[in-house]
């Protein structure tokens, strides 16, 4: 303890300090705005080399939607023949592409034609915004359509950006001639670069398997890495492959793989109005279509394109905004999969737990807190934890050979495991997520554009 | 866009100033520490003047437990005649204490008489303990019964701190001589300081009210902040009452205030293992026991338990790690009063919410997006936002008359009102949250203690 008056000249310290501090932290900011922002610690060493995928052509453009001086639209067209699969984001609040969207793919239950163009922008995301999103949407859908040759039901869409702002539609128009003019089959990095928002890097993955005999490629490409204001930062994924299949064996297969993937990451908990996977299959690879879900055929695309999924979703969380650390939490022993799930996105959402891995911190006891905030049956005197292939509790109680030096020696590494099993059940899920830094608040709270 | 070499030149001169920064932030940290930390701005001038409880005599003592130097028991002694009701954590992974406390108040079903003394220690929670856990719980229950001529049974008990290490029992044992010896009716603060852990300062709050042309006081106190590594900074809730009042009207008027009050608070969403309210009634005021939930009485005796439940649960909120803004969110129009307070904590507990208040950024955008995602149903196109009495947005879109500048200048306030209209049913809930500053990553990762 100190005396009042010494008291009293440490706080005089303390609030300098933090002046000086306040300062340094908006020059900082201002030096990352001009150097166009930091690319994250986890990002890939370059954008992989994506395999074309026969009868699908891709263009991007810069249409000033709300960015200067990049492209911000692409366009995506698909041979005829192709079928088309989606998920959507769960939102009540929607946005209007998104509701476009699911119109669609309900449509191809009668056994339409799919859809045969994919429209995307970047910069304005067409949300909360009325009526007037619904024209935009159907503007841009007939200025695609006639750019192609095709009828506005045959376009996919989606937005992603400022929210509650009208969308420009006619600055979309106005690329629409140079977009098909410009489509080619080797425009993937350009395509995935337009639709970056808040991104730090752009983000492919690409994967080649046999059926039958035949040679068959899934390419894809995502955006995403959290929200930031006054943009909304949703997921966007895009993937297409040459393999035939039937509709409702892709949609099956899209389903399923999405549980495990793109809803088994996290970065902040938050849901965007947008969120959109479409999955385009040209059926032109020299196959008979596959026409069952539970087949050898459909399970060798099944997983040529959960690994192109996975690839793309980890990448989302590794460019969450502010990460530093890739966190892969996997559950066992839980009453059901889906128990797992809810028990590993509940570790995976925790503040707690995701200022611990910011803070190379190994507090097992956040993890026991988030396990039993969960709400799913856990039982405390079996609950063990492992970091990678260290014990750190056991049996109730921290195990006995644990050691704290070890934990934070583990801890210090970039990309982590950590292992929960539950010990009531044989139900097993893994999630991702990166931690919770300083930078996120930053980001998301100091400094508005 | 600058050439390569400016910019080498402007990236150099970025870790530089970062590096400064990290610099700045540790001798900012040491400051803190060697301060004792700052007291939340959202702090209160003072510590309440408790109207003494006839029947409630509290004391404090430094047993030593984990800190030095400072009170960290505290003992409550009830005359014969109280009657108890309380509320626990929901988690599954719940505390040795807590389990005890369930289990005696699970005892008062066969209409024993209720426990006398409540003892709480602060510095170890007692959690994730195995089976030494039950029997340090044990040997406290024992030595208090003791001190004060008691069954073990007779003795409630909550305990906060560390988690994963034992408690050491023996430390508590030997202060309980001191303990009972120090009753008295005036030792509210010193009982309210000697729980707190992370606490910015301790929380009390006291009603009186005419029940019958009897006056009747209700005084009690809290800690609760959040977390911080590697304590876990539980809610401990301790309220007392001379009404005289049969135990389950008790326990229905505290289970239906709880979840409009310490139920409708967020910090950081994460759960304690621990959270323990206990209010106890000592019957000493000159009435006759109130014997119905719905009755006129009744409802006089709600009024006081929840002003003091109300009062003392913001208080939590204000003392949020890091916080420097509380909001109070209101959402009406819900298809149910529950689905209202799922919508309410599902904006509440947004990082992207929380961080725009930190940001004093008036971003609408993140609410719609909170409702979107909670799960309940809403309508977008009837959505309503209101910051104060400014409308924000109605109607699906951007209110009309809104200004950016006028919700500015409302964000800038340090109290917040937030009200959101669904438009679908006539429920309503109100929740309080703080904002997530980055203060509230460095309590809990950067800087180990």
């Amino acid at each position: 303890m100190s005396s009042p008056e010494e008291n009293a000249a440490l706080a005089a310290e303390l609030a300098e300090k933090e002046a000086a501090a306040r300062a340094l932290a908006a020059e900082i900011a201002a030096l990352r705005k001009r150097l166009g922002g930091p690319v994250s610690p986890l990002a890939p060493a370059r954008f992989p080399a994506l395999a074309p995928v026969a009868g699908v052509t891709l263009a991007a453009d810069a249409a000033g939607v709300r960015y200067k001086g990049r492209d911000d639209v692409m366009l995506v067209r698909l041979e005829a023949g192709s079928v088309l699969a989606g998920t959507f984001t769960r939102s009540s609040t929607r946005a209007a592409p998104v509701l476009w969207c699911e119109a669609r793919l309900a449509a191809l239950a009668t056994a339409a034609p799919a859809p045969r163009a994919i429209v995307v922008n970047s910069g304005n995301a067409n949300a909360f915004t009325g009526a007037a999103g619904t024209e935009a949407v159907e503007r841009v859908a007939r200025a695609t359509a006639d750019a192609l040759g095709l009828a506005p039901g045959d376009v996919m869409m989606a937005s992603t950006g400022v929210i509650g702002e009208p969308l420009p539609a006619e600055r979309i128009e106005a690329s629409l001639s140079r977009l098909a003019a410009g489509l080619s089959t080797e425009t993937w990095e350009r395509a995935a670069r337009a639709i970056m928002t808040t991104d730090t890097f752009p983000k492919g993955a690409t994967a080649t398997v046999e059926i039958g005999g035949t040679p068959v490629t899934v390419s894809g490409f995502a955006k995403g890495s959290g929200m930031i204001a006054p943009d909304m930062a949703t997921m966007l994924v895009f993937i297409f492959t040459d393999a035939a299949v039937r509709p409702p064996v892709l949609q099956a297969l899209v389903s399923a793989l999405t549980e495990q993937t793109f809803n088994a990451i996290t970065v902040d908990s938050d849901t965007s109005t947008s969120d959109t996977l479409i999955v385009g299959a040209t059926g032109q690879a020299p196959m008979a279509p596959i026409e069952r879900a539970e087949s050898p055929e459909a399970d060798l695309l099944r997983g040529a394109l959960g690994t192109v999924m996975r690839d793309l979703a980890i990448q989302v969380v590794k460019d969450g905004e502010g990460a530093t650390k890739l966190a892969e939490i996997t559950v066992t022993g839980a009453e059901s999969d889906r128990a797992a799930r809810k028990v590993g996105l509940a570790i995976a959402n925790s503040p707690l737990v995701k200022t611990a891995l910011a803070g190379e911190d190994p507090n097992w006891g956040r993890i026991v807190m988030a396990v039993g905030k969960s709400g799913e049956k856990a039982d405390r005197d079996r609950l063990s934890i492992r970091f990678g292939d260290i014990p750190v509790a056991e049996a109730g109680w921290v195990a006995p050979a644990y050691s704290e030096a070890a934990g934070a020696a583990y801890m210090r590494r970039q990309e982590l495991e950590i292992g929960v099993d539950l010990g009531v059940g044989p139900g097993r899920a893994t999630v991702w997520t990166c931690d919770l830094t300083k930078r996120y608040v930053e980001i998301n709270a100091d400094y508005r554009s």
